[in-house]
């Protein structure tokens, strides 16, 4: 048995979500929307499975869903892309990245990472034989440095791997911070692998942009994207990679063997929700803008110290504020066990050297989920 | 980036399926049926995506498609699966393969295959770490002897991966057969993943038995099935993974970090299809073999040499017996081009010391289809 996995454990958005069922908890630790997510795509789907075509689609995806795709990205995102040559469909963006990493690395090659890292990240890094140097980030910034870069990138850095807008800290990274990325990439010649899957979830009309639009990142850049987190249907596992011709081609050979194809009837509906109008997409971020302040008001009028968050489902608490011997890990198990509430400890997020007094809410949720978690905070001795 | 894959040509299933569409051919190539799949199951898929939860499901699967699975298991092949700690819900077998292979094989292991082999078995092992030991198998009876397996096993023997019923060949491996294999699995102590996703599809009455039914093997058998080729929709990417408690922990490591989750909504139609009555699965057996002789007639009258096939959707003609020359790849070109049918060459399943006479057809069609390719195939000289 390869010990990597061995040794591993249960992902903690598992965890917590059993734990959230044994206690009957409010869960507001894993990533996902209350919301079932927006009936005509549903109907879309249910439509395609009924009458539609059942059998393997192309193993690039359905020519409709990357012609959508890249449609949805020069509208949005000002990219262009070859629904041709540069779109690929995955089967859900964990497939995405495990297929760019098993495709780009070489045993020995270094891989810079950003902690808190999303925890698939390590595992995959290292079992595609890549020796992982890691960024620390901190609270309350989570600032990118020069002085970091300079101590990670080397000459045997193959590339980057960096989630943006970030979870679980929900920052949203500017262009400069971008540029400064970009500009290690460039002088070290690393690609860069862009998990980029919360991009449509931001906020207070924060700009966000692709790493891949930075100049000089074009070719060396896949971009990777998920209809899930775009539609708030996270059980659909539809991803989508975006990267230059030359790379796409090694990246397919990765994704043929992986899982081959995607649900051909999941895939119609996906492209037709990316032709959606923009006040679907401004109306998601409303949505979702509204519940990250509720949440973040009624933990403040608890006395919690509450991190600002620019994007993704998630904002934090800061427990150093009231405590410098915070343990976010006790604190999540207690409050999910004395008080019903599940959350996710940051801590996890760190494969060395943890931040311990973060704790992240997922704030995806309706007005009365979010308004019992806070009855059942305010107990919170 | 990786040399393995940089130098992977695609699968050959997609480049004749393209070949297939730019010549207007009948496609008798990759493997998916002409008929839609159970009406009853795709409603049952419609019903939830639109009525059910699009969340994540648990990453082992639907509690309710475990059991399922389970009892369609004990009913069947007389195998009992704990459906908590013994079945995983995978997003297609191709992923339950690579998630399996990744999990057990250690850089420097041995793995014994057998070629012909499904074009992912190879790069999979390779890209694990592990060294490929293949069998070479031969038409007409593809048997495996002891002597080549004394050959293949050793100290160093980490796993077997065993495909049966087998792709391209149709052949059935008989219990004597496995007894064989068991044996060096057993005396060398090594793990056996079996590709068994055809076992649903055997004709003339023959005997289905799961590697993992032999003595000595049950805690020692990765078993993958695949939704997709029981209900005879290949699209739907729901695998299904077997195997004991100690093995099971580490193959889900893996799995969470490939696509941590599969759709949940066809999940729940899965799991209503795996309880569908003993007729359902008699009557799509009866309906392939009529589709598998009307093929096997029709190309034995235009005076092609036709192998036996006992499962599968395939059937091969052996060219061998018309030119002692014989082209495989060289026939199949032609023959989608000039004649307007697409088939596989059989020499694509061999890394090395290929057999270059064996043409593979997929017979899972409407007669109508078979009817079509025969009267092309009637015009080749
Ligand atoms: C794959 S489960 C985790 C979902 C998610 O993105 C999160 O909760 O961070
Ligand atoms: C993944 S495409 C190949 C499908 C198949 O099993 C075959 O044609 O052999």
């Amino acid at each position: 048995l390869n010990p990597l996995y061995a040794e591993l454990p249960t992902t903690i958005f598992e965890v917590m979500s059993q734990l959230a069922r044994t206690h009957e908890a409010v869960n507001l630790g894993q990533g996902f929307p209350d919301d079932p997510g927006p009936e005509d795509v549903r109907r879309k789907a249910a439509d395609a499975v009924v009458n539609g075509w059942n059998q393997y689609p192309p193993m690039m995806g359905l020519p409709e869903l990357r012609a959508a795709a890249a449609a949805h990205y020069r509208h949005w995102q000002e990219l262009e892309l070859d629904p041709d040559a540069e779109v690929m469909v995955t089967s859900g963006a964990t497939e995405a990245l495990a297929g760019a990493l098993l495709a780009l690395i070489e045993p020995g090659d270094e891989v810079v990472l950003f902690q808190p890292l999303y925890d698939a990240y390590l595992p995959l890094v290292k079992r595609a034989g890549g020796i992982p140097r890691l960024v620390r980030l901190e609270p309350p910034s989570w600032s990118i440095t020069r002085e970091a870069l300079t101590a990670a990138f080397s000459e045997r850095t193959k590339l980057v791997l960096f989630n943006n807008p970030q979870n679980p800290t929900g920052v949203v990274y500017s262009r400069a911070d971008l540029a400064l990325l970009a500009e290690f990439c460039v002088a070290f010649d690393a690609y860069a692998v862009c998990d980029e899957v919360w991009e449509h979830v931001i906020f207070d009309g924060v700009a966000f942009t692709s790493l891949m639009a930075l100049p000089g990142m074009r070719e060396r850049t896949v971009k990777i994207s998920s209809a899930g987190k775009i539609f708030g249907m996270t059980g659909w596992k539809v991803g989508l990679v975006f990267a230059a011709p030359p790379l796409m081609k090694v990246l397919s050979k990765a994704h043929q063997f992986l899982t081959f194809t995607t649900p051909p009837n999941l895939q119609v509906a996906v492209a037709y929700g990316l032709g959606k109008a923009d006040d679907y997409f401004t109306g998601m971020r409303a949505d979702l803008q509204r519940s990250r302040d509720r949440l973040a008001q009624g933990l403040a009028g608890l006395g919690f110290s509450v991190l600002p968050s620019a994007g993704t489902y998630f904002l934090s608490i800061d427990l150093a504020a009231h405590t410098n011997a915070a343990d976010d890990e006790a604190f999540c198990l207690d409050l999910v066990r004395t008080h019903g509430v599940a959350t996710i400890p940051v801590s996890a997020f760190y494969a060395q050297d943890a931040v311990k007094s973060v704790v992240r809410f997922c704030f995806a949720k309706r007005d009365e989920t979010i308004d019992r978690a806070l009855e059942r905070l305010a107990k919170v001795p």
